[in-house]
């Protein structure tokens, strides 16, 4: 774990081997327990499991895992097969994609013999990239809460916040909640509203799992009542991450995101999408259908996990035998409902002239 | 149980006592068992404690609580006692205080020795009254269904609700699944889409188990995907329930409702709510706070019930040791994203002109 905060990473280079460790996310808020990744193969299951979840923290992992792959052979044919296996863990959060191309685009310029340095290399570099870039969202975002503050009267600054975009989806910071870290270090007065984020209660789990172990006043709702929350005048700002921004803004996040930023444009609350560069798919055109939603498993919604009497991992059933579910994991906000976004580079609108002016024209990574 | 229907009912006259019979809701979907309420105090329980549960069902339970609250003495103190005591069970839910209203408005004019005859009279019309009610806001509202079967090319018609407003909610039928059963037993091909409605996840329990007993194609998901669904095309009508209807049309109804109705007024999917009158509150003055809205024990939030892999009755913690939730019953739903009321008097606009023209002016049961 990294020695120059007191927050652990959730991704790391292991100290004897090449290899990584990673915090396995499946098992929190029970056990912090650290898992080995030790090849492709592990580095795959680690984000098809979401023992790794997360947009960023999904990319930095394809990273290394590009790097384990290339550990016995080093040809093109192998380079495609590390870059397509990891293509086909997650189908929705664009940081994947994005790490992809680029590693894939640089590797083929280097003879095999030297790609798996290099991939170490550019992992390595992902990852240092990602933590500067989320404390660099942190930075921005604090002055949205601090602007806030300034204008209260009293009582802490209410944040609401969807599923977990904290440091553990990232690899250090976070992207939603980087602001909050950022401006409560800095003196300013925060509590966060928590949406539990059925059905892997992320939020729940996760996000009030962090906050704690950050320090930050926090409370837990059910989804369904962050509107009501809303529309009681007790959110003063909204703040999500995001899987996946199209270039004319539309936000794909975690399912529920579009009905809190409903919530939150009915009710006059800020909403913003904090997301790094890596975030932003400048290819796909935007319009009914383009992002592929992933679709887990049924049993998701028809259990819940926790924590049973004596602590241990449990999971009960909570619809009769034989019922059917539907379980998008994803769904999409329209730009309209987006106050701005919040990114490494700035807050800008989440416009297609915003994201340009914020990032430029899109780069060679994402060609048309 | 009832003998003219397949259905069973939810309450019912003991055959040879002074007593009634309620299915034990805290029990479904993992047993249906049935409890013999015996006096003024076991209905109150009842009622607190969610055995029954749904505005129509508060309100018939607590007729029968106020006639068994008469057995042993029945003078003014121990009727104003009687309606005290069923008044303090639960706040939001507008038929308790018309049913409570009605009976101390009515029973005050009987003699003392008189009373309990005449509350159990009562209760006994309150009941076939809330099947009759109810059949007919089916057949008011199986019209709406129908109307959009007769314009779609092809497969079911995609109803969505919320929580559970079906015969459990009542005594028989129930209010927004009425018009599903009505639509279904004409031939029409529906398909209800369940939102679990956490925390309670009374969606998941109890609707998903009395659609299946109904034989109704139903596809259970979590609350926050019910947006996704509608800007899928994925919904042809939401119909829910409500807790109280104010007399401009203001909805109070389980938490989530609101978020629901923004999603559908979004969409362009018609939201409906369905209820009999005796959940139109004319005394209620809209308006911010106007609504007492029930808040319940963090513990609803904090874990999750259902059944372990025994199939016995479970509960798990989904958040970390020592948080804090927020746990708000119901929440309001502004007239403007309602589409229309469906009562026992027709289909109606959610405005003032629209409940007088569907009920008359206020009665006298509900003096200003």
């Amino acid at each position: 774990m990294p020695v120059e905060t007191t927050r652990p990473r959730t991704i790391w280079r292991s100290r004897d081997a090449e290899t990584v460790e990673i915090i396995d996310q499946t098992r929190l808020p029970a056990a912090l327990e650290t898992r080995r990744l030790e090849s492709l193969e592990d580095a795959a299951a680690a984000i098809r499991t979401m023992q790794v979840r997360g947009a960023p923290l999904i990319g930095v992992t394809a990273a290394y895992g590009v790097a384990m792959g290339l550990a016995e052979s080093n040809d093109d044919a192998t380079l495609a097969h590390v870059i397509r296996t990891l293509a086909a863990t997650r189908p929705t959060g664009r940081d994947l994609f994005t790490v992809l191309d680029k590693m894939r685009l640089t590797l083929v310029g280097f003879p095999p013999a030297e790609r798996k340095a290099a991939a170490w290399r550019m992992a390595d570099e992902l990852a240092e990239e990602c933590v500067n870039k989320c404390r660099a969202i942190g930075r921005n975002g604090a002055e949205l809460i601090e602007r806030i503050a300034n204008t209260k009267k009293e009582g802490p600054v209410n944040v609401l916040t969807h599923c977990n975009a904290g440091w553990l989806a990232c690899v250090e910071w976070g992207t939603a909640l980087a602001p909050v870290y950022v401006a409560a270090e800095r003196g300013c007065n925060v509590h966060v509203w928590v949406g539990e984020t059925r059905p892997r209660n992320q939020g729940a789990a996760l996000t009030c799992w962090e906050l704690k172990a950050g320090g930050i006043p926090h409370t837990l709702t059910v989804d369904s009542a962050t509107g009501h929350l809303m529309s009681e005048g007790r959110v003063d700002i909204a703040i999500t991450g995001a899987d996946r921004v199209l270039r004319d803004g539309t936000v794909c996040n975690k399912i529920g995101t579009y009905m809190k930023a409903l919530a939150a444009h009915d009710n006059g609350v800020p909403f913003y999408v904090a997301i790094p560069e890596s975030t932003v798919d400048r290819v796909t055109h935007p319009g009914s259908g383009a992002i592929p939603i992933e679709e887990r498993d049924e049993e998701e919604v028809l259990r819940a996990s926790g924590r049973n009497a004596s602590g241990s991992h449990a999971s009960i059933a909570v619809a009769p035998p034989a019922t059917t579910a539907f379980n998008p994991a994803f769904d999409v906000t329209p730009p309209n409902l987006v106050r701005g976004l919040v990114t490494e580079a700035g807050v800008g609108p989440a416009t297609e002239d915003g994201i340009v002016a914020l990032f430029g024209p899109a780069c060679e990574g994402q060609p048309e």
